[in-house]
């Protein structure tokens, strides 16, 4: 027999539903062949810097002579600095210019080098990296919002296989967002406690849905996952902004506890094509609305969504998931798998 | 330039982003080549009947020999009448057992015969089962909310080709149903008029999004689509279930509107795979917390959504959607093509 389960932090249920991995093609966990794009053609290969708009910023390899990570404006910009901000009515309706920024993080130099494959100095670098882009736009008070993610792997949403990130800063606080913010804000004044932290407590007590830990960092397959092997990582100690020092001084021990979460679901899946999210606070400069947000009710993390299931009908009409797979049994496997 | 809008019910805005559509492998529209099951291991074709659990409801064809619709409950359930409707704690979290009814419509007993090439006839009387189906399930006051899906394709999430529904009863509003008649009714309690009303208003007095409209029905790309060609239908007069009789005196201008729609989308993007979704009321007898969804400030209307697009980290991270196509573009090819 299924079960129900709900999101603590979201008005979001969650079907876990073992019986319909049973089903034809219903649940996929065969490898993925990731389909690379031609390295000759790629434009975030050395050499080919020309094919990007110019650079936002760089980390040169004084040995290599070349650089180790670089950020650049994404050619296909979804939102642009250059737009101004106007905000206007249509009819009824309500629109705004795509002013904002859109930026593209080049983790390495190497085409084929997957963050797995990467050394955790070079891990440390391109975080290092992020966290100087987001702590940068944050300055931009006209920033509500600064959103780090990764697309791997075309079903993913990865028009080009050399690994990197995207950095987009919008003028407004995105629903998905503000719905996290309003659900762990709601849980403080209900409790006075940061609801990550007790969820990082009940995790570490029932044990169960525990991937891997360190001193700083803990990953594990949430009790209402959407999808199987959906993974968060979260600092053990409380902190709302991925660029804070705390973070700073422990990236070593999360460029660790990365590699081998992204070492650990590739040896149980196969190099399954993924999207991982840093949820971070709102900007807090021009946060009226999110006065509340201070450094007691939010706390930073990451989620990992592994592309393994479909958004189908059910999902599109209610905002609840039907996963196929227990997070028990997904993180009992990614725990024991051998890396 | 490209513009965000937003959606007028819900806190939800769209990037239309044509320059996105240039990218590599940034906008789909060859012609989808549907995987199709193999009819002799079809559990849905007619002499297949002991493959599917018992039957709920069947039309019988009298000439043919054979039934005309079925429905059946899901195989592979992801909500079962069989278990009891229990919720409890675990820990700090919450689940509930998955009581629910999971039921699956056979449009017809032919394997191959999608909508879009069955007469107005036999969409006609699958619309009437669904109705029917709803309207039966609506009397069992534990369910709050019954849900009409369809998926077609396996990239919209179907495991079988043969052209099927599904229905849904859940004994909780989904998020996606209460943030849909939360933005109804605050418009509501603003202008004390149907915000769904306003918008069939607005859309034929701009005429620019217009897909096609009959005496009853009207078919257009939304303002703020979140997927290339996304189409709402709605009828023209207030109604807030699509079980109601308003909608069963006019289910063959329904029917047409939705065989034309269906033609149309086939004839611009050859053949692709969708999802539609009913938006139906939440049934009304157990909504105490919905009191104020009366007669008024909510409006049935389905939703079709083309699997052309990918969901990626920003949609995921924000709840926002890049659409690489203007609905005003995708509106007027899909009013043009010849069918």
């Amino acid at each position: 027999m299924g079960e129900l389960r709900k999101d603590p932090i979201l008005e979001r249920w969650v079907i876990i539903a073992s019986e319909r991995s049973k089903r034809p093609g219903g649940f996929f966990k065969a490898p993925r062949i990731t389909e690379k794009t031609d390295p000759d053609k790629c434009p975030f290969c050395p050499g080919h810097e020309s094919m990007t708009p110019p650079e936002i910023f760089s980390l040169r390899d004084p040995k290599a002579n070349t650089w180790k990570t670089r950020v650049i404006p994404n050619k296909y910009l979804a939102l642009s600095l250059d737009n101004p901000f106007v905000k206007k009515g249509k009819g009824m309706y309500d629109m705004m210019t795509n002013f904002g920024a859109h930026e593209v993080l080049i983790e390495t130099p190497f085409h084929e080098k997957e963050a797995k494959d990467q050394s955790k100095e070079e891990i440390i670098t391109w975080l290092s990296v992020l966290q100087q882009r987001t702590e940068d736009l944050t300055k931009d008070q006209r920033f509500r919002h600064i959103l780090i993610f990764k697309n791997k792997g075309k079903s993913a949403g990865a028009s080009l296989s050399h690994p990197h990130h995207q950095i987009m800063a919008t003028p407004i606080t995105p629903k998905r967002v503000r719905e996290e913010l309003n659900g762990s804000f709601h849980y403080y004044k209900m409790k006075e406690r940061c609801i990550f932290c007790d969820i990082i407590n009940q995790e570490q007590s029932d044990g169960e849905r525990i991937v891997y830990e360190n001193e700083a960092y803990i990953s594990f397959c949430p009790y209402a996952s959407r999808f199987p092997y959906e993974i968060w990582i979260l600092p053990k100690t409380h902190e709302i902004d991925f660029y804070a020092k705390s973070v700073k001084d422990t990236m070593p021990l999360l460029a660790e506890l990365l590699k081998i979460v992204l070492q650990k679901l590739s040896a149980v899946l196969g190099d399954p094509d993924y999207n991982y999210i840093f949820h971070n606070s709102p900007n807090r400069i021009p946060r009226r609305d999110y006065w509340h947000t201070v450094k007691e009710d939010y706390h930073w993390h990451i989620e990992l969504l592994p592309k393994l299931t479909t958004i189908a009908g059910f999902e599109w009409g209610t905002g609840f998931f039907i996963n196929p797979l227990a997070p028990e049994d997904a993180a009992k496997e990614l725990r024991e798998v051998k890396i």
